[in-house]
């Protein structure tokens, strides 16, 4: 190995010698490096690494499929291992194809014929995989298994970003910068999944509702890693939400929370929830390391409970903070009659409203709340974009619906004189999807859609659906509503059919408040990433502190397209990294402003 | 009770006199008899009544409405029966209702509260019912308690519907024309509903599939009744159909082949099939009685199955005719696991090839086919006609599908990110009911419709669709089949999709010899009908005979918006006395013809 390579070095080079420097990043294609070099200086690593990423998707699909057949097809890489160059020898090393019996070797070699054969181009997959360790085989021959399903587009984009993540990967090989801190918080989620209720666990599941015994196992371990960690005070409180307090300078200085749950939905992914209590815990560590305290106190909550998946109790957690904790709730039942109370005091909590109502912030003692969370959703992943700012949590409302017809005889009933209640609903879902696209960042779903009992030779004389719509703020979401409803009722009169609606579920939008939003936005910049502002389509605890005190959260991209509430939910050990240094640049700010406002 | 009217009489009145003789036909509403006097001379009583409905029809929803209004509530009816006009209280004493009890009297007011709050007008109903003697007052609460359900638009039509079947029944008795043969011929479905297979039998269903005990009762019954009709030979065949032969008056004269099937769907009608083997038989009856023989035979078979329900093996009677009897339907099992062959064997039939494959006919020892049946749509009942010519069955193809996309969150997917499976689908059902709206007599049906396990808060990744073509020849439903299917590939394509497709049925178009379609327009007309041509969207015993010798069909029509395949399933009286009639024409002008050939 040669000396790591600099950014100072890079930036200060003569352009072709730097671009040299760069050689090997992106298989046989040195045009990207020496391309990006009109872009200097660059500020970070992650500002080269996005930089090359839009130069290549500048270049088309064309150049993109190039660079993808410059690369040897995994069934090869799995048979001449041994003749890699040293950078690959290290890939191959690490994941675990180097070891392939005759049958799986096989069994590779069909997964390339096939995949060659439905995309025209080979399978790319980094399969150092998001930790920079190795995938094991299984999770390799599974990825194969599994994308070889998807769509060329898509598919196109997904071995682009596999590239980029091996180029991201020899990067920091060659920087020697390895994201250490990332991949520590990389390790504590991986380490904090081991715990899942049983009956999912068994099927290698990761689920952890409410106050099961993997919950308890959860909260204690998170204690444990806060108290590791060198925060000052940590306690589980009367829900079950774990508290750690990092104190500021002054003993009565004002206190910044921070936090998100650790509950995840059944079968959920291992990050949902989870990386906004770690990345506040890495920063936190960092200071107590340094030995460095800030003019205000930090205040880092594990929520106990977010998903509503054991009880119908969704942002119990949060809720039991801004007051919002319903006392019916205590008396509500699980799937095995066991009610929350006795759910309580089976682990210890005392389960009386007093204790629950004494969780409730003064929102005086506070500066605000903010989270960080996994996008959940594809933008940043398609933009190739770690971070992003969120500008508000959606304001949405849900409805399930029925539009009736007349069945009738698919083959005697003439177009003209048809009740199909199926084309009124498929022309709702049309409008719906147009209307949401106007405004850009509104969202309306039909994610429910059935004729029950529907014949191949019937006219549907019923058809249900459900209607979901988000919007930034609760007037873009109102003006969504009522447009897609009317349409509803004139699709409905004009086709002489007949509607109900039930609404399900209403939440006002949470828009960030500006000035925490323009600290994630600073902090975001630090890392030299452009900023990418976004809403969140998803609910967070967030939401619930927005009733008491400003909030802004930071988005981190999930690999998958951003799925989520999946086992494929993932983010990288570079991008928590970034996520890290984003949260400590928004804590050194604060400290900076209060200062000068002192 | 005045003296019967005539229509020479109607005919040769002056204009006012003419018009008071039909006083009371509609409820205090004059002007449509009135009007009526302008279309003398009428042909037939049918002729008159059409005329009545068109005038009504032309006159719009207010004039409609108002008739409605003029007439007095049922619940009112109820209580003063006692005081009705003579016409009134006859229909009373016909029907079930002068003998309520309190609370039926109170459930009925409550239908009638409810009805006018929905509609704004009185429930109309037709209470002597199709056959003219009066529906119970459990058929009467039935059907407003199902009406109550229906749509504004399709319930104006309904009342107005059920005032002609009032004015109907009024003039018959004024006219002293019952429609004895009608009446006749409905009393022999009737009887024949008394058999339904064990299960369904119990809750009241009429179910009838091949070969069961009440499959046997009902041939029985059928040869029975042929033979009182005067049937010179009768007798059931090796696949269990019943064969009735009323010879011609030279042994070696060719014979005319007429029936339908006498099997049922499961819950299903009276009168699909079975009306096309009695009526036949009421023409025959009526040759026999009048000591009349024609210069051709006449075959009535009743189809021992069409339906494909107990096996799969539809059009199986028919197909013994034309020698399509596949001989693998032997080894097919029904849900018990009892072959048809044992099935055969059970019923004392020969049960083997030969004695099937000898069912099979010379065609050139037959004049044609022809075929009555009930409409199994809603043409003719919105157009107040009872009887139509059909120009064509329908060729058809059916496909299941299945369009993948993307799952994914539905909150955080932005719409230009989504890869909706379910918009897909709801764009191809908008298309289809274009395209096959264009060609006016095309059907398309997109009658099973679902996202498997869809939530409502995910972007459907998955939509399962039937699809289900028809077009009266086969050209035109290649040409609207390659239309849909290359749409369902371009909104694929656009939207970044892939879909499956799976065709699970393709039938030819069978259209009417021209021949036996005029033969049918003459016989029609002759009734004082004006003629009304249609294809037949549904598939009938008359396809399989297509294949060997000319054939054409007559539709009766069907009430209740024509619903099939339903214990709803209904004609009238009075149409079946036209279906006799037409079909007793159609014998005797081939009659003429043949006289005229020889």
């Amino acid at each position: 190995m040669s000396t790591p390579l600099t950014l100072e070095r890079l930036n200060a080079s003569p352009p072709d010698v730097a671009a040299k420097m760069l050689d090997g990043l992106y298989e046989h294609t040195p045009w990207i490096a020496g391309q990006a070099m009109a872009h200097r200086p660059f500020q970070s690593l992650a500002h080269l690494k996005h930089t090359m990423a839009q130069l290549l998707n500048e270049a088309g699909a064309d150049a993109q499929k190039a660079l993808i057949c410059a690369h040897p097809e995994l069934a090869g890489k799995a048979m001449v291992s041994q003749t890699l160059t040293a950078e690959s020898t290290n890939e191959q090393q690490k994941a675990g194809l180097t070891q392939c019996t005759p049958e799986e070797f096989a069994h590779i070699q069909q997964l390339n014929a096939d995949y060659n054969a439905k995309f025209g181009w080979p399978f790319i997959l980094a399969v150092r995989g998001p930790r920079g360790v190795g995938l094991t085989k299984r999770q390799i021959i599974s990825t194969f298994e599994r994308r070889l399903q998807g769509h060329p587009d898509f598919e196109l984009a997904e071995c682009i970003r596999n590239i980029h993540r091996i180029a991201e990967i020899r990067l920091n090989d060659k920087f020697a910068a390895e994201p250490t801190i990332g991949q520590q918080v990389w390790d504590w989620h991986e380490d904090l999944a081991r715990h899942s209720d049983p009956g999912f666990a068994e099927q290698g599941q990761l689920t952890v509702t409410y106050l099961t015994p993997a919950h308890q196992a959860c909260a204690a371990d998170i204690a444990q890693r806060m108290r590791g960690c060198g925060f000052d005070e940590v306690n589980v409180d009367a829900v079950g939400n774990v508290v750690g307090r990092y104190l500021g300078t002054q003993p009565e200085a004002k206190t910044l929370l921070t936090g998100s749950h650790y509950d995840t939905v059944r079968n959920g992914g291992k990050y949902d929830g989870r990386l906004g209590i770690f990345v506040p815990m890495a920063s936190v560590q960092a200071l107590h390391q340094a030995g460095q305290r800030l003019p205000f106190g930090i205040e880092v909550v594990a929520f106990a409970e977010e998903e509503g998946q054991r009880y119908k109790a969704t942002f119990l957690g949060s809720g039991a903070l801004t007051g919002s904790f319903d006392p019916a709730w205590l008396d509500q039942t699980d799937a095995d009659g066991t009610t929350m109370r006795q759910a309580m005091q089976a682990v210890g909590l005392p389960a009386t409203l007093p204790a629950i109502q004494a969780l409730r912030r003064d929102p005086t003692q506070y500066l605000g709340f903010v989270e960080v969370h996994i996008e959940q959703g594809p933008v940043l992943n398609e933009l190739n974009l770690p971070l992003g700012i969120v500008i508000s949590i959606n304001g949405s409302v849900r409805y399930v619906g029925e539009v009736v017809g007349q069945a009738s005889h698919a083959g005697t009933t003439p177009m003209d004189r048809r009740r199909d209640a199926a084309c009124a609903v498929a022309e709702l879902a049309l409008y719906a999807e147009q209307r949401a696209a106007q405004d850009g960042d509104s969202v309306a779903t039909i994610g429910q859609l059935q004729v029950p009992n529907g014949s191949i030779n019937v006219v549907p004389g019923v058809c249900q659906f459900s209607l979901d719509l988000r919007a930034p703020n609760d007037a873009q979401r109102n003006a969504l509503e009522r447009d897609v409803l009317q349409k509803l009722q004139a699709i409905c009169t004009q086709r002489g059919l007949s509607f109900s609606l039930e609404e399900t579920m209403r939440a006002s939008a949470a828009p960030s408040a500006p000035a925490w939003q323009a600290r994630w936005e600073a902090a975001v910049a630090a890392t030299g990433l452009p900023l990418h502002r976004m809403p969140s389509g998803a609910g967070h605890d967030a939401m619930k502190l927005h009733g008491v005190m400003p909030q802004a959260m930071l988005f981190v991209r999930g690999e998958n397209a951003g799925i989520s509430h999946n086992p494929l939910e993932s983010t990288t050990a570079n991008d928590m990294q970034l996520a890290v240094d984003a949260f400590s640049h928004l804590l050194h700010q604060l400290a900076t402003e209060s200062f000068q406002a002192f």
